[in-house]
């Protein structure tokens, strides 16, 4: 298996350079585009890795699911589907469209900047500063890794270039679904995205939610099966952007990626994977990472379809 | 297991009153709202059933799967995806967005009128004629039932009432995209939604998706592994409308449903299921027929997440 | 003034060349772009021309107009107000955006050409051929020309290269707003469409509504003065596609142009103008016809802000 | 004239019931709904005025007109036109509407407030302050009322309530068009919207506009005529926001609204309008406002058309 993924690594090495590392925060714009990185952590807790895979990195949006996980956990299902759904929305995951009279529930979707930033008020704590450090807390059991921490660089780098997503949250804040400064909750959600993890960090996350919350090796449930099978299901649908689609059918899993190159994928009772590879195809996603993903997905017959 | 499909049968079937009957064909709009039947196909051929499985009803959109099919089988996946692309539009399924100058194979999806219609001069034959032909004929050998036929009084209330068809194919063609006369194309289209099945048939169809192109029982070859992965993947996240992600989250398989009131659902590498019970939701997909999958689901398990 | 005529045609004879003959129907495609001709019809019935002003060309949407006065003479203001609205779309004139559930009349304007086929039925007329045959007595009336007639190569060439047309009647059909053939009903707008008109025709179309209804010369009413100040106001908006509000800016006038060259501008309370020339700019509108009509303007301080 | 005026108010002082005052901004539903004032300055100074033409009231949108005017004079047309352009929207004054990659001039109009909010900062001054300062002094010029001032409480309101503008201007800042601080800009803008007049003063703002920039009485030039006529044209296609088109029709001048429940209307060559009614239809006008000019109009043929 370590040669495999070995191998794979190098060959798909190359095609990073048809991709572009982000540049819309600067801070991203220094990640060396030639990196790729590849963890594996089955549900009986075998570790396999190759290449970059202890190169640490910014989550980004896959903090996304895990912003998800924690709300749902805070506050049941249905509540959280009463204010932000579940459908694909069709549009980049940065686009704003408000022409209309109301924002519904089914306009947002946890995988796109607005849902999240609206998630990321619904988790429990006093104030945005006390919500971080839940969800940083709880990152970190689900990375079984209490040294996950902000790059601070990133984190400032974001604040000081987000304003798109200030836009979005004051749209949010317009519509009445917001009650707090707009900068409070965008502080908690930037830091969210800056948190550093490594390969490993992500195929550990992964694999919590390919054995539907229990924990590798032991079997520990962390948290429910039914949360584990939302979170996929949404990953399956919208994980990838705009290009969900083609991943569903190029790879077959549930996955989420981030601008900061890094993937992390579901293997639903077997395994999970995390990828790195900063430079990025023209939805945003890892080039690289995705073509190795692919070629894992038909070597080791991975795909849920 | 026939006790248990039974059972979820007569619990679901009350709920179909919340739900309504298609109308905007009138013929469909004859369907008994009470009716609810269920079929079971599993990969090594056993067959369950409750309920009223035996009714016959139209494909109407179920027929898309099988059109995407027969559509890679002629021409490959790479000349397929150059015209009709993959992601979820974001869009109900006939919704109709031409500000633009150009529409491109991006702005199409296999499983919303606008790209089925185009998918329907995809496939081989000298004419629309012939090419219905070809596709009954697949769709037969696909459900493993010669009788398969065209219920003449919904196919000539659909070609009567199809304007809003009609305004899709022109706008294809305005763009290049149909060099045939509209009303030939269309009555292909109009013909194949209206081949009548039973949840047998769809059962049998569902089953060699999930068998990834082998025969029930038998385990005979009819159509390429990366085939069915293809159609699958589609399914998942554009099968149901915009429904798709709702669907994912409940029960957590490819499906396709169709306003006929039929559901073909794909649990891979385990069975194929049929449905039918014709009063739908606001979304357009069978009511009753959605709880009833996913209580079943739930009972055995079938989420692919 | 004949002199000042000749001369801004000759300043602006050359500009032609940056635009490009309408090319969507091959049979306008054969314009010769060097062309360009002006006339000018005073209230008190005096005429002055310039260049090719006797050329025949086709109205084209320069009939937009004449349907909605003679829509608005069968049904009054407040029956055509309650289904074809007034209000700038903010979309090219082909747009087609029908992602909605219903279709209402503030999405459509009689200057765009989903509103203008569905103003071609609501003239009085037991059928379409009726209907044609009123529009162009109509027109033959206000232009005081009984010799105008269709050109039937470019009705012919409307007729077959029609699909965005269709799309737009079916989809009015599909809503309910249409209950008779598309293709009879299109074939009355194509005719309108394709009737050949010159400079001094429009002009003197033009000076009826400058002078509300009245004809030059005698001062004898025609239609009603409220009837020419509605249609005055909806050419302000929206009569020159989606460069109306650059059109208000440079020329100040109601004006409306078709993609056959021709413009139509009105001066109220002073004169009609008729312009040719049939290289377009990359709205639809002829390039040196505005150029000459913005000139002409500031010469004679013809804008009415 | 006077007596005309009188009766005009009596006759629609009765309609405001029919309206509502506008209450997203919390101050200015503090508004009296049955108040209806008018002032006419006709261009050789003579002024008539009737109701309650002496109440303040804010400004709010007819701000617009004056921030582009003084753009254009700080900047002159070309700067302007390639950054702001004059096409109507479509859409209602407060959409936001960025799928796009780009954000184009053609998406942004002076009259609506995204447009209106990059136009605040094209205009000459070290700093916000001191822009808005300028503004303050060319509103008092126009005006020829040094008194004019800053409303305080409605400007804090503004402030306090002013989500959707701070989404907008986030979101011109995220495409580069924004330098500045957000919170600066938009102070800068909230004072403006913040200025209070009574009725005579729109009305002198008005009739500098009729007059093509000359003042009223002395005839003294102010600014030049093409301004004039540049802001006049504007007003006309998209001064009443999306009741652009139907004011066209029944009033027929160009014409600015404000939620504030002011009119500014422009009789170009005759006089100038200041008309106050605090109850507002569904798209944001004076209900009562727009009511009384609409009868004006029709008595002393008003209408450009």
């Amino acid at each position: 298996m370590k040669a495999l993924l070995e191998q794979l690594v190098e060959e798909n090495r190359p095609f990073a350079r048809q991709g572009r590392v982000a540049d819309y925060i600067p801070e991203l714009s220094k990640a060396d585009p030639r990196e790729l990185g590849i963890c594996l952590l089955s549900q009986d807790g075998e570790e396999q890795a190759a290449g970059d895979f202890q190169r640490v990195f910014t989550m980004q949006s896959i903090v996304k699911p895990i912003l998800l996980l924690l709300a749902l956990l805070d506050n049941g299902e249905e509540a959280v589907r009463a204010q932000i759904g579940v459908e694909a929305t069709g549009k980049p995951f940065d686009a704003i469209n408000d022409a209309e009279q109301e924002l519904l529930s089914e306009h947002l979707n946890p995988m796109v900047n607005m849902g999240a930033i609206l998630l990321s008020t619904r988790i429990r704590g006093e104030n945005s500063a006390e919500r971080f450090r839940r969800l940083l807390d709880f990152t970190r059991q689900l990375a079984d890794n209490p040294d996950l921490a902000v790059i601070q660089a990133v984190y400032e780098s974001e604040k000081k270039n987000g304003s798109r997503n200030r836009a979005m949250a004051y749209l949010l804040k317009s519509h009445g679904l917001l009650c707090e400064e707009v900068e409070d909750v965008l502080d908690c959600y930037f830091q969210a995205c800056s948190i550093g993890v490594s390969c490993r960090d992500l195929a550990r996350i992964g694999c919590l939610f390919a054995s539907h919350g229990r924990a590798p090796g032991s079997g520990k449930p962390v948290f429910p099966e039914r949360y584990a099978r939302y979170v996929n299901a949404i990953l399956m649908t919208c994980g990838m952007y705009d290009g969900s689609g083609d991943f569903a059918v190029k790879v077959g899993l549930p996955a989420k990626s981030g601008v900061g190159g890094g993937i992390m994928a579901v293997c639903p009772g077997r395994m999970g994977i995390g990828i790195y590879s900063p430079a990025l195809d023209v939805k945003g996603n890892s080039l690289a990472g995705i073509r190795l993903l692919e070629q894992l997905s038909h070597r080791l017959g991975l795909s849920v379809f």
